[in-house]
């Protein structure tokens, strides 16, 4: 329930649409293959039932909504100019197996709510606000992800199609079975003039709007991240019988560079993080010296350059307790994205409609991926984040308040109604 | 070979001794159930016919030869005095899978040439020299170890004889298959007046003595041992979203601990060694904060005080460790072995032994287990360690120099000699 402040400081409409938010995230929840679970994966008779309902909700605020070539249901509400730029909101409709229920939906539904506020109030932009529900983002059946994206963006690569999921199906086949057409896939894809600026609101998946006790935050940047595999190689012996000094122990080496990555990255600042997630000891017995040790590094931050400066401070520190050690060391990189940057423009009229609310707007990167990386290699993007109960996501856990939600359909309509008065420059 | 100067060192005879020895160290090798590799183990055919080739041996030197009621192998070589305790030498010839030549054999050639020099030589000290080849101290076949000594002293636990072995062989039913018989395992025991000390010659299993460049060394003790399974509990989050200051990463905590190990034991010193040989990293995905570490830590050192001073503070450091950064640390003992005191007298015997063939003895800790942990409980023990190369044990590149086993030859006769002229202190 919102309450009586939130309705005094957002409005009656907001405090009402952000119960609505909340009742149809609900109802695309039930919308699972597996029961008591939130499961809803791209080309499942549920991702069908998904867009069908949303396609619903857009027809019900006076939009002409279609289905696309790769599977992302779309609606537009026209403008004044019907040959403008139009302005694109959205976000993902697809999940994570056993996932939370604001991940994605919660980005289309608060777009529905805007589009909603200016078909009741009669209101006409000078162009049009188009809404996409995307069909995958999470990447959970074919292990590649912003298939929806990536479809308005015209850029599958040419073996997309011939992916299986685990039961062996291709792609293709998925889309014939739910009536899609794989011949067709480049008719999803949107003219760089079709759009003026594509924006998606979506919940933080982190502890940082919690921490700073703040409803929203304007996102800087959607980060880059490297991926390592790396490897320490000493010597095995007997953990009986190898004095202490005579060791070259992999897993003692391995733990002095896991601290030095800690160490070094938080006080390098600039919200950069890195992460060892996975460390195999070889042979792996209690009473044998450790000879090899598999880890593995993720590091992440909003800028390209401090990443690379990061990286390279971090192996550098590697291959320096290895040969003070006596050891060996090595690390191969296996996944590289760059950095996004939110358009400066888009953050700024975010900032604003937040700042009108609470008198300060919260920056800060990104650290999940979004659609919005896809959609910046041809439009501006901006993004708003809603604070998380405990940055738990892609987690039954996951957790949002109405109150929070209220805030941010009023954020999201104060944004969206400044393309009425302010012309977004043109790039 | 042995080489001249070794041969002036320690005569003729030591230095044919030795070849004996690595000769026979091979074709005790070849009697082995897997082709070009060895493995030899308690009960099966090849224990059978060692026993058989080394009772062959011992009966060429003169002495009275015999197979116990649990599978040991024993000559006596008969004193003065039939009715002093004897001295017994000894030490085993079952192996790991896949072993190196050296690892319990060695001790009982160079036990026999003990006995071939006082036969050949019309030696007769004033008490008995029996000489015993264990049956199992490796426990490869039925996960138990010091099966033969335990033999000796009568300490088989009531549930051994159940055991079974990987294919579902009791250890009972083994013995059938060989002609022994369970009934009469407690005709193996020997009185405490039977002896009146146990020696044994082993490889180091370890790189102290290459390291301090010398082939022998006297044993203090055999190192007590203390096994934990330890655990590091946090907070799993996403790799991208958790701002490195509100992490909750057990590995981290983890890595801060194992590094404390290594430091705290190192600067304690008593020969103490301590090692996290497994570590297991959950959930361990490249891409999520570590939530929860489980951790092996393996402590030994000669004397349980220091051991049991050592493990209270790095149990104290985990602690520490977990609480400054928000986690929850535990530790579990599930292996305790008490730390084995070496006979002062015996330890002085061995010292001057090998003091007059090099002008000085290194005495160590043993950090491997041997069946004199098992006699000890019994009689006084006494160890002679001979160099290996690299420490390298349990593995087909075991290796030791026929010039350090003829160095190892002569100490072992001057030792027994010694028995001679010098009776050993009643207990």
């Amino acid at each position: 329930m919102v309450d009586a402040t939130t309705l005094a400081a957002v409005g009656q409409q907001a405090g009402l649409a952000a119960q609505r938010v909340m009742e149809r995230c609900d109802a695309l929840a039930a919308i699972s293959e597996t029961p008591g679970q939130l499961t809803r994966v791209y080309l499942s008779a549920e991702h069908v039932q998904a867009n069908r309902l949303v396609g619903e909700w857009m027809a019900a605020v006076g939009m002409r909504v279609w289905q696309d070539s790769v599977g992302n249901i779309c609606g537009r509400y026209e403008g004044l100019d019907p040959s403008a730029p139009a302005l694109l909101l959205g976000s993902h409709l697809d999940s994570v197996r056993n996932a939370g229920r604001y991940d994605g939906p919660l980005g289309v539904l608060t777009a529905l709510e805007v589009v909603s506020y200016l078909h009741h109030n009669a209101v006409r932009l000078p162009m049009a606000v188009e809404i996409v529900g995307f069909c995958d983002e999470e990447g959970t059946r074919f292990g590649i992800t912003l298939l929806g994206s990536r479809g308005l963006t015209g850029t599958w690569p040419a073996d997309w199609l011939e992916r299986q999921d685990a039961q062996g199906i291709t792609l293709a086949q998925a889309m014939r079975h739910v009536g899609l057409e794989p011949r067709d896939i480049g008719a999803s894809q949107r003219a760089l003039s079709d759009f003026c600026a594509y924006l998606e609101l979506h919940i933080e998946q982190g502890p940082c709007l919690q921490t700073a006790d703040v409803p929203l935050g304007v996102v800087t940047a959607i980060n880059g991240a490297r991926r390592l595999n790396c490897e320490f190689i000493g010597h095995a012996g007997h953990a009986g019988t190898v004095p202490m000094g005579q060791r070259q122990d992999a897993l003692t080496a391995a733990a002095e560079w896991t601290l030095a990555i800690e160490r070094i990255t938080a006080a390098t600042g600039h919200n950069l993080v890195a992460t060892v997630g996975s460390l195999e000891c070889l042979p792996g017995a209690v009473n044998v010296i450790p000879g090899q040790v598999k880890l593995s590094l993720d590091v992440r931050g909003p800028r390209d350059d401090d990443l690379a400066a990061l990286l390279e401070q971090l192996l550098a520190q590697g291959h320096k307790i290895a040969a003070r050690r006596g050891l060996s060391f090595a690390a191969e990189q296996f996944y590289c994205i760059q950095a996004t940057q939110c358009d400066a423009g888009l953050q700024q009229r975010l900032s604003q409609s937040v700042t009108q609310l609470h008198g300060l707007a919260m920056s800060l990167p990104s650290g999940a991926g979004h659609d919005a990386m896809a959609m910046a290699t041809c439009w501006p993007v901006g993004m708003l984040f809603v604070r998380c109960k405990d940055g738990i996501s892609h987690h039954p856990d996951e957790s949002v308040t109405p109150t929070d939600v209220a805030f941010a359909v009023q954020a999201y309509i104060n944004t969206v109604l400044s393309f009425g008065t302010e012309p977004v420059c043109e790039r």
